[in-house]
């Protein structure tokens, strides 16, 4: 008799629930529930929307995520058709660091009519922004006290991660600080919620959290001299208990199991993070193949059976995204927004009127055009700096160059340049990792663009000279979600006893395989070579005028405001 | 009693005469003739349209001049409402190098039947680009013999110059060479046809055909190592007898009295070319003042006691724009074809949207739009070299680069950062000047750009820290050369004995000037550094990626082609 396992996978703007087949990983069906505040950036939500928020900030409601238990669940289960008893697992992904302050029963301290009006009392998302003073000043203490775990992070702590966020609450609102019992990643607090108790797991803690298995956290010496009051932050309101990727949380409660309408007691896998849970979904469980999950940015990740460090990575953590093996993630903070900002903002109405008239999207046509162009005949070169530079250089003050452009210069040579510009950007990458010995032999890539876009996928595999394989699912995270939770259900129970076992039968690929032209190839070569000329001039201090730039525009707006 | 005056400016696309004022330089009418063939860049008009042009070739046809005097002139008068008889002197200025090969009696080659099917016998206009392996043969021959008039040209001979024309002719059609008696620029030519005189030009041979009042022609060595016909070119085919800008060329035959319908025997100017006729025609007759006629691409001209060799200028020609003085002209190639460009291919519809809505030009609305940035607030920076560099670099093989852009980055940033490029490009040519000992010390501008961009006219005097004045008349080169004319009718016959009393009495500015702002000049001082920095670092040979990515294409078009 079949068995279903359920991801659900907690997005920017809305949760999605999945009912996939166990036996094969066939999807049967899924739901979506849109947050109802979606992302919080200007004012907190009615009656409390006199509260602004300031710029770069980013919250959500942790409400919002139960109400994706109690919408998209069952109705993803009734849209399949399925008996709810017959799923055997539910497992779940988030983005990743989302984190709130919690009391010790996990009630949000934005649920209490006490701290509902503060908005460090809400959800900090992954993209909330204002925390870089925060971020400077771990970087740097790091560095003075010669922190051995920063190399891990190559070399740079995030502003987006835990204890940038965490030490904005104290320095801004240290009434929250203390009221918070935990802070805890939205992760791991909804596993909570479903199962009645805390886990912490291994993925969020080692990338985001500064956690690793050998060593544990970084120690109080070094929290205390960030704040004295930080120095026990970790015993005060985090848990030395991390819980590897791959075994189960807990057991649906009675009250969970009301609101998705499954069985009380179905198995529950600990928390995971989008990107990470899609590496076994897109068949990926051993060393040296690359994962890139392709989107408004990429994250790229690798399995290595060692531990190495690689120039500008975001992390390496044992047991981060396979238990057993240390996962390496990189990333590249711009990619389908670049050429989203390309479209929106330089692009001519032609394109556009084009498009509607044969009933294309806008980068169908672009895309159409820059595919009749061969490599090199635009003469143009870009740098896909124009979200900053997350792999390898760790630098946000990095921005964007086109150059090569004459009167001849047309709007779809520039977006094939800023595409070719995000595969020099991975080529960059895949050298570093290889560089410091983690070779990386062909790449498997899931996400928004490549299913999209073929003249993408073909630029990326003659510009890394790497074969690319297409995901076979559009939800790679729900489906590696529901994978997890097959494995915490056990073979016994209609699942499997190890993901290896789970990604054999349930995780598959396209027929379509992207394979290195190479005379293409040859041709991208050169122009590799002059990318990572421009890559090193404008981002390792030869030439600072990016960051120059930057000061003066910054300066320029001050003026203006004051 | 009134005495009037005529200048006739051959352009590009058509000719323009006008009706003016000896006394005051008051326009009282003009006339336009388009040339019916205008620019001959595919085919040679019919019925000889099959024969088919190489790219790069532009050519017009020699009777177009002649219709101009035949229509544009008497229109110009008949509009004017004056009587013939008190037109006392006509002047022309012309495109230059535009040059043909001629009968000895002044007969256009291409009006004969046995060589009207001939491209080379046809007349080569300014923008012929197809010399370019001629110039790059004077060039390398003038460095291998050490040639001293070569520092006179910024060290670089144009393919657009006389010699790289002619010798195109030798190289490509050598019985078209033969068959001339003479080969002339065009401006000489319809003076020719005015007069029943031949006489040559000191500004074009000056700064087309490597003269000097000093040194006179290169010599005979010299053009037989280029080529062993080619080493009496000057006696066989031209002239050693130069004539000085101011000077009278002759009076009008019975013949083209009949075409113009103005008295025989009226005056005419020797000719001139429309940039230099440009500069007493916005009031400048001394040295240290420079005068910018900017249109699609910018030309920067100045007076000089003595002379000297200045980086990257176009030539230094004594007469060449007065009497008695130097005449410096140096260049940027691309200014308002760029913004031209831009608009084009890079400008969503919003803004075209805009400018229809309000009834605006699309340029006024970018104009309005990027008017409200504060110098340095858009974070960009930009080369302006889409077109290829002409001063000071002399590399038609560089491009554009633009910096710094962000997820913020809108349309009307890109653009003012593209006015602000051509603006520093203009303080660079000044710094080269006053670096030779040639000091500048204001600006006055003339052309298509200043009368319609105010915000481009407060960028270029807050970045070169120059007041700039405005010239009044919209059609300074044809007030120029009536000019010019009023000197050759003399003072007795009612014009005047010197160029610099009629320019106190004919050219005007506006009174609108544009002073620089201490505070956008302190910024522009800031930004200008990152200029050169990138100007000379892709400009002076640390990176060629710019000649690396041209090859490339190149081999990718030729690729395509095969």
């Amino acid at each position: 008799m079949a068995k279903y396992v359920i991801g659900v996978d907690f997005g920017t703007e809305s949760g999605r629930a999945v009912v996939i087949d166990a036996a094969d990983g066939h999807e049967l069906a899924s739901a979506v529930y849109p947050y109802s505040h979606g992302v919080i950036d200007e004012t907190l939500p009615a009656p409390d929307d006199d509260v602004r928020l300031a710029p770069e900030w980013a919250l959500q409601d942790p409400d919002d995520y139960l109400r994706t238990f109690q919408q998209a669940v069952p109705e993803a289960v009734r849209s399949a058709g399925v008996d709810p008893a017959d799923v055997i697992g539910v497992g779940i992904d988030f983005t990743a660091c989302t984190m709130l302050p919690v009391k010790s029963d996990g009630t949000p301290l934005a649920t209490l009519p006490e701290f509902r009006r503060q908005p460090h009392a809400w959800v900090k998302l992954w993209k909330h922004h204002a925390a870089q003073p925060e971020a400077d000043k771990i970087n740097a203490t790091a560095r003075e006290l010669g922190e051995d775990w920063l190399p891990r992070y190559g070399g740079k702590i995030s502003s987006e991660w835990f204890y940038s966020k965490s030490l904005q609450i104290l320095d801004e609102a240290p009434d929250i600080y203390a009221a918070a019992d935990r802070l805890i990643e939205a992760a791991d607090w909804v596993v909570w919620r479903l199962t009645g108790r805390e886990t912490r797991n291994s993925c969020t803690a080692g990338y985001k959290a500064i956690w690793s298995k050998q060593e544990g956290f970084p120690d109080a010496d070094y929290f205390g001299a960030l704040d004295p009051r930080l120095a026990t932050i970790i015993d005060d309101k985090m848990s030395r208990h991390i819980t590897s990727i791959g075994d189960k949380a807990g057991e649906l409660t009675a009250e969970a199991a009301a609101w998705t309408g499954l069985p009380e007691g179905t198995a529950v896998a600990v928390a995971n993070v989008d990107a990470h849970v899609s590496v076994p979904a897109v068949t990926v469980t051993e060393p040296n193949r690359m994962v890139m999950v392709m989107g408004t940015s990429t994250c790229h990740m690798v399995l290595g059976e060692q531990q190495a460090d690689v120039e500008g990575m975001c992390g390496v953590v044992e047991d981060g995204i396979l238990p057993g093996l240390f996962g390496y993630e990189a990333g590249q903070s711009g990619v389908g927004d670049i050429f989203a900002w390309f479209v929106e903002n330089l692009v001519p109405a032609e394109y556009f009127e084009t498009a509607e008239r044969e009933g294309l999207d806008v980068h169908q046509v672009l895309e159409r055009e820059a595919a009749r162009l061969a490599p090199g005949q635009s003469g143009l070169i870009a740098l896909d700096w124009v979200n900053g530079n997350r792999s390898i250089l760790v630098d946000v003050d990095l921005s964007g160059l086109i150059l090569g452009a004459t009167m001849a210069t047309r709007a779809h040579e520039v977006y094939r340049a800023l595409i070719e510009a995000t595969a020099f950007g991975t080529r960059r990458i895949i050298e570093s990792f290889e560089a410091s010995g983690v070779p990386i032999k062909d790449i498997v890539a899931c996400g928004g663009l490549p299913a999209k876009n073929k003249l993408l996928m073909q630029i990326y595999a003659d510009i890394t000279r790497r074969e690319f394989s297409i995901a076979a699912s559009d939800q790679a995270p729900a489906l590696g979600s529901s994978m997890w939770a097959a494995v915490a259900a056990g073979a016994a129970k209609g699942g499997y006893d190890s993901i290896e076992e789970a990604t054999a039968r349930m995780a598959h690929l396209r027929d379509e395989h992207y394979v290195p032209d190479p005379v293409a190839a040859a041709v991208y070569d050169e122009l590799y070579a002059e990318y990572v000329l421009l890559h090193d001039y404008f981002g390792r201090g030869a030439n600072d005028v990016m960051k120059r730039l930057r000061a003066i525009r910054d300066r320029a707006l001050q003026s203006a405001a004051s």
